[in-house]
């Protein structure tokens, strides 16, 4: 832990880099997965079971918490930390996002957005200013710019606008933000699938000295290749120094191929919404639950599982459960996946650690291509 | 524990006993409450956690059970105990009950009950001897004849009859229960709102000379002084020296003035069922935490709460939780109120020992009537 904001990189191995960043609330050891805690909760999960499974940091999003419970609510509350019983690190998005595909009515121009709350048609008004303010309410340990993502396909005079403005809206947020020496704010690079604009925004980010850098707008339902391509150009551009923090992604595949680009933190809610709906993230690859093969199976999903919920419960009783729509079900599967999503954060930092990234995530790969147990 | 089915009276306050059942998977301190267990799983809860709060003993839903997942592949699969991970003892219901409420096409006679799954609408047969195979299946510590419990209000006629037919199905569950000196079959007093039939079914019931004798076919809307009247003309009927059980009760109140009347056994959905819904029990009363009250509050269900979900999370928490729709919000309530029936269970136990039993459940209703905390 630090008093101040750090970021270290302990260790390289090709570009997969294997860092730790330090702030008052903890260290986050990375390559880092962060859980989404989207409404102040990990859904189904309890907070000591989230850190349990090795999570450093968890995502909170702005956008819902506004709504509900509300930022100033939360401040009275004792912030987000005390809120949720998470103490240590939270990283919070700005907003933007979930504000462009959620909310209704939105409108858009240089100063910021309005919109309507999905919960209950409320108006609100977001700029990068108010996000900066949310966020600091909320007591977010890591900020993000308010950004503007475009979906793709989108048209170069549609990206390239969205990105400029994004620019413009990363340095309000930085004079926002202004000098919170245990905190980070981290702007985001914009500029859809094209080079030339995901270069441009890096280079004007970098620029501007912040304490970390985001990749956005990707995983947005591009093909992966159009993703790697864009780490490829932008990564480069981005300065060895500071964290990198590939928005919203992804697959445990997606993960170690980005890692392998450079990239530093990631979040996503496929493990956590995957778990919801009977589906299990496992060494031996993606397990459907619901299917009736495993209606009568006595093994565990994973016998070689630190995780009680891959280690002690038979595929049986968790088919039953899924089946049967049990909250505990959920409460499993959810477990497991998280488990396994830090177990294989885990792994990658130890095989950056010693000079065996390639190696040793072609075998987790060739571990996931040779797939589940065969029936019994 | 015991190898034999044993039940022990160790001290009485009244018609109030504290008790002991013991069998082979463990002990039974009595007056006990049992969490419902429906479908293989205490809804939302850990089964480390529904021990962690002090049951002893679980029920299991005999009709959910042979539906789904079905009592041969749970006998393959080790038995209910294995399969839940409850190695403890387990009661499970006839599924009568269930097969009344919730099944389509049921037809009757004096062999036993034909119907339709609510699933899936896959027909079934169940007579007493299937009841207790399933039962067996199961893997039961002690299960339950198979009984026709009449909605009340019906014609004296009508409740003569189900309860004459129970009496026939308790011999014939009797028989096919046999000798199993570590389990128990136990017996069903019926005879709706009727001291009469409710005499005739607990001494014909005693004549059998059961493990164990269960009241049922109260608590299905009658007000609650008639059940407690049906408790007064039918515990005195039955052997001292034998534990009784009142299916379904009930409220906290409920079970007090039922422990007063010389129950020792209760199960209900409430708790569980009320932790899905938002309310929680406390030593303070049922306090709702949709109420609009607790928005802004940061203090706990109860900080004298040795219950992590009472002790430890703010109301404010709860509420946002509750209101919006997280499944955490389910499992803390749960676990809240299985933990306040329990404490209420383990103080009702400890006042009979100490004879204090009128005084201090006098003590308990007191502070319900106080209510909940003051709006801070």
């Amino acid at each position: 832990m630090s008093d101040e904001f750090t970021f270290k990189v302990l260790a390289t191995d090709g570009k997969a880099r294997r860092g730790e960043i330090s702030m008052p609330r903890g260290t986050v050891r990375t390559p880092a997965f962060m859980p989404v805690g989207t409404g102040g909760t990990v859904k189904a999960m309890y907070m000591d079971q989230v850190r349990g499974v090795g999570a450093d940091i968890i995502l909170g999003n702005t956008y819902h918490l506004m709504l509900r419970p509300g930022a100033e609510r939360v401040a009275r509350l004792g912030g987000l930390h005390e809120f949720a019983r998470w103490p240590w690190p939270i990283l919070t998005d700005s907003g933007g996002f979930q504000v462009m595909s959620l909310s209704k009515l939105r409108k858009l121009n240089e100063s910021g957005v309005t919109f309507r709350s999905h919960i209950d048609g409320a108006p609100y008004e977001m700029s990068p200013e108010r996000s900066i303010e949310i966020q600091g309410l909320l007591d977010s340990d890591i900020q993000m710019q308010l950004d503007e993502c475009v979906a793709l396909p989108a048209t170069e005079k549609e990206i390239a606008r969205a990105m400029e403005l994004s620019l413009r809206w990363a340095e309000r947020c930085k004079t926002a933000f202004g000098e919170q020496p245990g905190r980070a704010m981290f702007g985001i690079v914009q500029g859809g699938d094209i080079p030339a604009l995901r270069e441009r925004s890096a280079g004007a980010l970098k620029d501007m000295g912040l304490k970390g850098y985001a990749v956005g707008g990707l995983a947005v339902g591009e093909p992966q290749a159009v993703m790697l391509d864009m780490l490829d150009v932008t990564c480069p551009v981005l300065p060895q120094e500071k964290p990198r923090y590939l928005m919203g992604v992804g697959t445990p595949d997606d993960i170690i191929k980005s890692v392998a680009r450079g990239i530093d933190m990631f979040d996503c809610v496929m493990p956590t919404r995957a778990g919801r709906h009977g589906l299990a993230y496992t060494r031996r690859g993606k397990v459907n639950l619901r299917n009736a093969r495993h209606a009568d199976d006595p093994r565990p999903l994973d016998e070689e599982s630190d995780c009680p919920a891959a280690r002690d419960y038979s595929r049986a009783y968790l088919h039953h459960l899924v089946k049967s729509g049990e909250a505990l079900g959920s409460m499993l599967l959810t477990w497991n996946n998280l488990a396994y999503y830090q177990t294989l954060m885990a792994d990658i930092r130890g095989s950056i650690e010693a000079g065996r990234f390639v190696e040793r995530t072609g075998e987790i790969a060739q571990a996931w291509a040779e797939g589940d147990l065969p029936v019994l």
